[in-house]
C-alpha cells in the first residue's frame, strides 16, 4: 500500500474527512460504497476520490465499491491515529481549558499527558483529568515523561521563547494556536497551525465579496 | 483596484497573514518593504508575492517596494475589515466563552452582539462583555437586532437543527467549529469551518510520517 511519497498536503486535509464520513457510515451499518456514492455525500467527485486514495497506492476495486470497514482502518493506519502521541498543553486560559476539557485527543491520535502554565495560583489543578503544573516544571517533566508534542494555547508574545525551551526538552511537534509563525524562526519542526484570528478575517472577506464568492471549500 | 473575480481561496487564506506581517512592520516604524524582503521574512517567494498581489490589481511599483502603510490599508479594505459585522455567537460551553472572552472580534470585522446557549441557567451572564440568551429566544433576537453572522461552538448534532433556525432568522454566514458540514445541507450559504478534530489528525499524518514530509505551510 503506502507510497505516500510527496502526497501534496491539500489530499492530506481531506483524509480526516474522509475519515469522519466512513466512520459515520460504518456508524449507520453501511458496508460498501461507491466511488461515485461517497463522491455525492461529500460533495466531492468520484475522479478526485480515486485520484486521492491513488497517492496511497488506491484502496479496493474499480467497480466493485470499496469496503468501509476495509478503507476506514486503511485510512487510520496512514493517518497513524494507533499512535498515542504522548503530548502536554501549555496555557491553561479558556481556550487551554477548553481544549484539555472537551478536545477528544484519543480519536486523533494522542495521549494527553498534563498542562502547564505561568501561574503558580493553577498548580495542581485538574482539567481533562491531568494536572496542571508549572512551566517552570517543563525540563524535569521532559526528561521524566518524553512528550513528543506540545499543544500552544498562548499569547503570540510568549510563543517563542516557550518553543525554544520546548525544543530543548526535546518536543519538535507542535500544534499551533498562537499567532506566531513557529516554522519561520524553527524550520525542521513539524507545526499545524490554527490561526483563529486568519480564519475570522477569511470569513469577513467572503461575507464582503459575496458577488465574487470562491469556491466551497469542505 | 478591486479585480478581485475568481480569486483562489488559497490567495484568500494568504492575506490575512500578509496583513499581520505588516501591521508588525508598522509597528516597528518601516516605511517601505521591497517584495523580496517581504518574501524573506515571510518565508514566500517575491514572485509570489507579486502573482498574489496581482489578484487584486497589484499595489505598488516594481523596483520602488511597497508603501507598507498603504498596502496595509489596500489589504485590510480587500478583507473588509471596516465592516464590523453583526454577530452572534451560539454556545455558551468552555470552547464558546474561550472565543467570547478572549478572541479580538473587531480586528477580525466582526461586531460581537450576544451568546446564545440551550441551558436557560446562563442566562443573563456576561461573557466577553455581552449577555448569555437562551436559544429560544433567537427569532426574536434575530428580528430585533439583524446579525448577519453566527459562530457554532456546539456539538456536530445539534448543528443541523440549529442552523436551520438561523437560516429562517435571515443569517447566511457561519464560522463553523462544529463537525457538521453546513455547505453540505445548505448550498449557497457562507461557511468557514475550523475543524479542530481534523487538524489534530493532520498533525498526526504529519508526525507519523516524518519520513515523506509535506511542503511546510506558513
Amino acid at each position: 500500500m503506502s507510497k505516500n511519497q510527496n502526497v501534496s498536503i491539500a489530499v492530506i486535509r481531506r483524509l480526516p474527512r474522509y475519515y469522519r464520513y466512513l466512520s459515520e457510515l460504518l456508524d449507520r451499518g453501511v458496508d460498501k460504497i461507491s466511488s461515485k456514492n461517497l463522491a455525492e455525500i461529500m460533495h466531492l467527485t468520484a475522479s478526485q476520490i480515486r485520484q486521492d486514495f491513488n497517492c496511497f497506492g488506491g484502496f479496493g476495486q474499480q467497480g466493485y465499491g470499496y469496503n468501509v470497514a476495509a478503507l476506514r482502518a486503511e485510512i487510520k493506519a496512514i493517518l497513524g491515529l494507533e499512535n498515542q502521541l504522548d503530548t502536554i498543553l501549555i496555557g491553561a486560559g479558556n481556550l487551554g481549558r477548553a481544549f484539555a476539557s472537551h478536545l477528544d485527543f484519543k480519536s486523533g491520535g494522542f495521549n494527553l499527558l498534563a498542562v502547564f502554565d505561568q501561574n503558580p495560583a493553577l498548580e495542581g489543578q485538574v482539567i481533562g483529568g491531568v494536572k496542571v503544573h508549572r512551566e517552570t516544571q517543563l525540563p524535569e517533566f521532559c526528561r521524566e515523561h518524553k512528550p513528543k508534542v506540545a499543544i500552544l494555547c498562548i499569547p503570540a508574545t510568549a510563543t517563542e521563547s516557550i518553543v525554544s525551551t520546548l525544543i530543548e526538552c526535546g518536543i519538535t511537534n507542535f500544534w499551533n494556536f498562537s499567532h506566531y509563525d513557529i516554522a519561520v524562526r524553527f524550520p525542521g519542526v513539524t507545526v499545524e497551525n490554527v490561526h483563529l484570528g486568519d480564519s475570522l478575517m477569511t470569513l469577513c472577506y467572503q461575507i464582503s465579496n459575496k458577488d465574487h464568492p470562491v469556491e466551497a471549500e469542505y
